[in-house]
């Protein structure tokens, strides 16, 4: 069965208390129920990871090579500022989708630039907890 | 039954014959096909259109007030060079996505901007065929 | 009697339907007839005209050659895109007068640039259907 | 009766005997003239007023505070680099029209950048002293 | 016998009326009569075309694939704004001359870069009709 | 005693009736009562001067010499274009604190850069009128 | 009682040891002891934390809510490049204060921007360990 | 016999109490006794003018018109931000000569550029008070 | 009979030996030997000259005055780099084209830009030897 | 006996694994047998560090003072990032070298810039393990 | 007796012969019989150079070492280009004064910029052969 | 034997005299020495050239073609502004490596970027002539 590891940025465990204008009123463990529900119907297993440390997500992607076969990411604040977490992508030779809850080509000027996006597979953007769904089955349909 | 339109920009004609290394061997037909399949599973409609010309985009657009209920666009070119394609969308006032065939943020420089990204739901890059699929899905479970 | 071609830029079609907040609440037949009534007291003749295509505004213009003696254009988004439409204003020789609806230097960067203004006689912006209405005046009283 | 407050910036005074090429051979008592003329027809007062201080057209903008019901200025130079004279527009609240003279989008470039802009109402350039007459009228129609 | 699409893009079709200081005396007709003459020479074919309309220009390349074997394309104002001629031309295959009748290195900054030319064979600039003579003898030799 | 010149620069008059979403509902008296209130718990001396032009603050500043220990200056608008008031602070040698009422580094981009920041002793931005209560302990306790 | 999170970023704990042309020869349990003095007389309370961690000051925002009432930050490096800090101060809810104690207006170029300071309710630069005390004054009379 | 008119600019009153180090010790009196003296031996005549006044100085460059036969200017700050004095410049016709006591192309990035030095006869920097020395000379000597 | 002075800037004595995937197979005298076969045909002379040093080339160029009747320039390197070139070209007064092995348009960005290509007659790049057979010709038929 | 802190930043346990043609084959431990070797040869000694994390890059360089007489860093893809690394390497007061398995110079434009490298005593970049070999030698050859 | 060596840059030969409308009529011999001229007025010897190579140029300016007391230069072309005469000028340690017959400030954006500036003494733009005698002058009167 | 070419550009002749803040006290004599010294040690050959003129170096290292197995080499100025340096190294295949006596990341901004280091194998910045034996050695390394 195929594994994909889900990881989860920095900030991403005040969702539901933060700023829900933006990003709504989902909270994480909810996310990660509809990601379960989803995994089911797949056929795929997934391991979900938050963590607000660069260096932890790093090292997670890491750890991934070997035991998983994708990764599925919302780098949340480090998309922008992390050639680190990129290098890691790009290092661990497995296939990545990018996922943002919020539309960040809408937001201000400096959330539109990804380090991640050119080592990913593909980017999905502004459908709030949906992006996960969305990225998942991305995934799963690669070859 | 909510109505989408599907909006193929310029080139798009040439897909299966043009570049394969950057679009894949799938032609618009097939492309067309696969949408048709998942609207069934979907219960929505669709009417889809390709056009070369960037007015003909933004009067397709204007027709759809009133009969469709969302847009999934694949503005190519059109993407990084149109605000009239963007005003179309803004002033159209439906729920609009934009995907592409290839991961536009792993190409060419002028390619990473899109003028019609901040005046939609969302963008969705990289997954060849499959980008039409999951934006209708995230169309098609938009409230 | 001076002949004037009055040009209506792409998504004009749209005025009262699309953002009101913006646009106003006036229609394009509701500004023609603003115009047509302005024209008797100022003793010239306009002929009006939208497009939404780039080409057709080009053609438009050449086709002012020999039988108009001036323009009154609202190039909407292709303000800030069309070389072409610069060029057939420039090549045409007739003097020309750019008018917005909305202030267009509060607005978004991409908008604050225009391509014709630079050939244009002069531009007017921000006074809703009333730019119009000004645009015509300055118009006719070029000597 | 509307009270309209028209400025004139600095080197305005210099009017029909500098860079008449850029210009023109009116001179500034001819251009009020020409405002008090329209004025009668529009049934609106004015009082007119050129600085070379920045300083001192700032402070006539708070002196019209609670006097005059519209701004009517061509800031000269001072379009380009004040923005003391931005926020005492933004901070007087009254409407205001800028006008200039010359086409300053066929300029040089650092011409081409307003600071008043964004927060008049609208802009008119390039028609000469009919700048003025034009503006006025715009301000005499808002309501 | 070897087939070349001439392809002439925006406002090319005012040749000799327009703007003749830089442009030149010499019409489109003119042009393509110089062509046909040299065509016999140089032992190929050509069909000439003019279009306004980036549209047209994008679905003419489409129609070359097949029945062309060479692309010469004065692209007018669509080389600095048309990404989607760019991808027509690459997407067709064809080996492609870009000529200009002017020195666009030698005008405004804007006219200085080509979309088009990183992805055709070659650039020539600057000779006036003789740039499309030139043109059609480099895509003769081209084996 | 210690004696502290305090400069409000351009548009400061205003407060209270300007834009009070930005700066708040105190007016200037207010201010310079709270500052007076606070400089006898200090015990320090101040002398309080508005004005809207550039060079009367460059002058004032050249007047504190010799008779003023410190400077608290609120340069408004000139913050961002005054490369004299920055002379004038640099050129008087004595220690200089910057204060704004509202958040500058929350405002539009060109309010982000202060020419006057670099040769001052410190900055304060954003806490309304203890901003100038803020600067004042600060100049106070410099030794 | 008003609680204070005071959080001290990388390489503060080298205080007095470290560059003290720069910072100065105080050290960090120095500026603590200052901070518990002011805070006496304040009536508020303050948690003192240092780290050189991103995730871990992230981690301690969020670990904020609910307990503290305010957030004094010196970022220190991570002012110029940490989005996530900024997303972890906007999206905690909590009034924050910026503070550094050299003047970064005056330093190298890419320490002129911050990424905390759009987020915070003002910045306090420029006067070794009074930044804190003014910081902590400031937070103290928010209502 | 020639007359010049000599201005010098914003702060330039401090010299020799200011900065020492960047603009020497010479004060304002010795300079312009330095240019009588100089004078005398060119035959020409001139007024000495400082201001601090951006607008004092452009009203002193009109009053010039028709008095004077050549400007000789240190603009001192307004050289880098004044757009008002380089109309000036421009509008009086006289010829002008630009001087400045420091190396400014030695200095900070934003005092290399000049808005004046583009409109007059030449610049000449560096030289300390021989500068205007310097330039008088070459005033003297123009036809 | 109309000179022609030849000029192969800096490594291009190299041909045929370096990078041939960008610069082809053929050697500098085969190339030599081609410009004679076609001179011979066009009925003009040619003096051909190669130089490593960007001094030798300008003074080649001041040599051409008064002996030849136009220059074709491949500058190599010296194309985005050199002013003196430029300048010498300019001063000349002899028309020049400017040729090209390799597409520019399609390499690193730094060699997009030609300092030669505005004061040249103009540019033609990408055809290998054909670019100087070309520029030749375009040369033989400047009148 | 002179001490030597090697750090290796992010990623660089990955090496051998990850990205060959990039980083070469050999592996972290095979690097660190390698500088184990040389140190033998040069009299040093070393301990070697290998962290993900900024914060721990930045805490281990503190550790390093009073104890360590130079760093070796590879600070990985937080060259390009970290200003907290560039402030610890700077504070702690060792001599520091910078190095780099591949050339930097030579890969993506947002590697070319080193925020450690000012503050460094020198780079070295290209070859491969052997860059550490040269820093280790640099290190030891400084007085 | 002090001794100045006066550098002709490259293209200098050509004075009036080239481009008269931008450098005038004078010849370089005239302009070096003005130079001797006031040389002895001013009690200095001078050798001049004219060189259009910037290797020589260096050469020239180490050559002066421990011969001459100064420098005279007009770069020309190379002001804009070369770091290698900047750092002979800065390396030699004579005092140099820059000249330019035109007034660059006035011409090409790319021309504003001086490599050599910033490490001269000072610059003279704009008088034509006036701006070597001035210079000249400017040397002789450095203690 | 393994030979190497070494290249000191332009003003290097000075060492020891120039700058020895920046560079040092050595001479170029003393660091030839170095070199010949370690050369012995490493079983290599060397050729040491120095040249202050750029075409002189592009021909040396077309020299070196066939005859050297490396080039060494510190382009002084050149590394700044030389395309044809770059064109020459990448052109004549030889592995190449550029080394600095001063640390250029740490000196003005233009010394940042070095067009030679992305054709080179590596950069060794920052060791005064220690950098040159280091290169030597990475040379020597090379397979």
């Amino acid at each position: 069965m195929k594994q994909i590891l889900v990881i989860h940025g920095p900030n991403l465990n005040l969702l539901g208390q933060r700023e829900t204008g933006i990003y709504g009123q989902v909270t994480l463990p909810e996310i990660d129920a509809k990601i379960q529900a989803l995994v089911k119907e797949l056929g795929v297993g997934v391991e979900c990871l938050q963590s607000n440390h660069e260096g932890e997500i790093v090292s997670a992607i890491h750890g991934a090579m070997g035991k998983a076969h994708g990764l599925l990411i919302n780098p949340g604040a480090y998309t922008h500022t992390s050639v680190a977490i990129r290098d890691a992508v790009a290092g661990c030779g497995l296939p990545c989708v990018e996922v943002h809850l919020s539309n960040i080509h809408a937001r201000e000027e400096f959330r539109h630039h990804s380090f991640i996006a050119p080592v990913a597979k593909g980017q999905i953007t502004g459908f709030g907890p949906d992006s996960y769904l969305l990225g998942l089955r991305a995934l799963a349909s690669l070859s």
